[in-house]
């Protein structure tokens, strides 16, 4: 399966490459969120990939919809996380792939394809970042932590005002860096992810990835990332980090 | 000059690309911005090299400090532009290197020592990224531009305000990009940068890179970056933008 997940990462990487920084057309869904024609391209090849090795895995995919999601095991994919880096030419967006049981993530990859980095993560194994073993670093508390999230435009109400009581007991709050910030975090460069907002195809890649390092991932009442997560995650790389977090997230 | 600079921006990342993503002492300077070896490496070997060919140059350094700084010629150097994404592990800080005459910026490069990109500009040349020539895209207008921002942190008071007005009218907004934001504007990629709390080391350096590719950069009042401008930038590729900007920033 690590190996089917890598070759999912090669094809996206292909289909991606040629249409970064050049001019194209760019749909939008009804969402409005950006979509172009590399997102497209690279979960078809994903997705006829997996059709073509395990005709009964189900696939959830953030471009094409959901086919046989009732099968136990179910691909989770993200051809591009983080278009909106994507469309203004910053190499921080990823590919996300991830492969579910019965809707926990069990294995996960984050893949880069412009500076070719790849994050893979998988349960009961080390994480590696272009193979070789990553850890998270130890962070005590909050005031020596390092936070990361996409946009504060993310959170909402509530979510934006419980976001707002950690960033502001933090040591530094940054923003900008979508999947890239999960694999800094599961590599000891960063201690903290909090978002909200997300779809289980923009975190399920992540969990396996952060677990293997040694981190924990939750959503933000402490509860494992599932397929039926609400969308708010918090992630870190040491658990007295998560906890102070979570207190705060809790209010 | 422009070789000189080219010869500046090498001296810098081969004193920086050893110790990106390495776990180092952090010392923390006054104002507690993170501070690194390497930013310290860098602009010591580009004020090595600029004293043994030009001696009666000036330098205001981000590190270390000015020296000859009413000399008509001057280099203002920022080794690591970005310290906190350099720390973060997140490739898109930047070395800035500029060179003013009279306190106008003549001459400017931006560089990335882990992607290995370079934007280089100069008066009355076309700008460059990796020795290819580049042009801003065109904006009509705020409706459908794409803005960017090191942080909301950098605006206080009347600033946030002002950034508010504008932000609201985008397209799209986005954070954490450093200095890679203005090279993704001449490349045609983005519309607008607006920011604020910056130091001429921050600005000089991109001033000629964003003219060269047809864009406009000034202050918050329209008016021409100098090095005694007050730090609020407005960087736009069509000045149809530039204008429309202008006008919610003064309110």
């Amino acid at each position: 399966m690590i190996e089917l997940a890598n070759e999912l990462a090669e094809a996206a990487g292909a289909a991606i490459r040629p249409l970064f920084r050049t001019s194209l057309a760019v749909a939008e869904k009804e969402d409005k969120t950006p979509v172009t024609l590399a997102d497209r391209a690279a979960e078809k090849a994903m997705a006829a990939l997996i059709a073509e090795r395990f005709p009964g895995h189900g696939i959830i995919g953030e471009e094409l919809g959901q086919s046989r999601c009732e099968a136990e095991l179910v691909w989770v994919l993200d051809p591009i996380d983080g278009t909106k880096s994507f469309i203004s030419g910053i190499p921080l967006f990823g590919t996300l792939i991830a492969l579910c049981r019965s809707g926990r993530p069990l294995l996960g990859v984050i893949d880069q394809p412009i500076s070719r980095e790849r994050w893979v993560g998988a349960k009961g194994r080390r994480s590696t970042l272009q193979g070789r073993p990553v850890s998270c670093r130890a962070c005590e508390g909050l005031s020596s932590a390092t936070v990361f999230a996409t946009t504060p435009e993310m959170f909402s109400g509530n979510d934006a005002e419980a976001f707002a009581r950690v960033a502001g007991a933090a040591k530094l709050v940054r923003f900008g860096a979508d999947c890239y910030a999960y694999g800094m975090l599961a590599a000891g460069f960063i201690d903290l992810v909090i978002e909200s907002s997300l779809k289980p195809y923009d975190f399920c890649a992540m969990v396996p990835v952060v677990e293997g390092a040694g981190g924990i991932a939750t959503d933000w009442q402490g509860k494992p990332l599932t397929l039926a997560s609400d969308g708010r995650v918090l992630v870190a790389g040491d658990r007295r980090a998560h906890r102070a977090a979570l207190a705060l997230l809790k209010g």
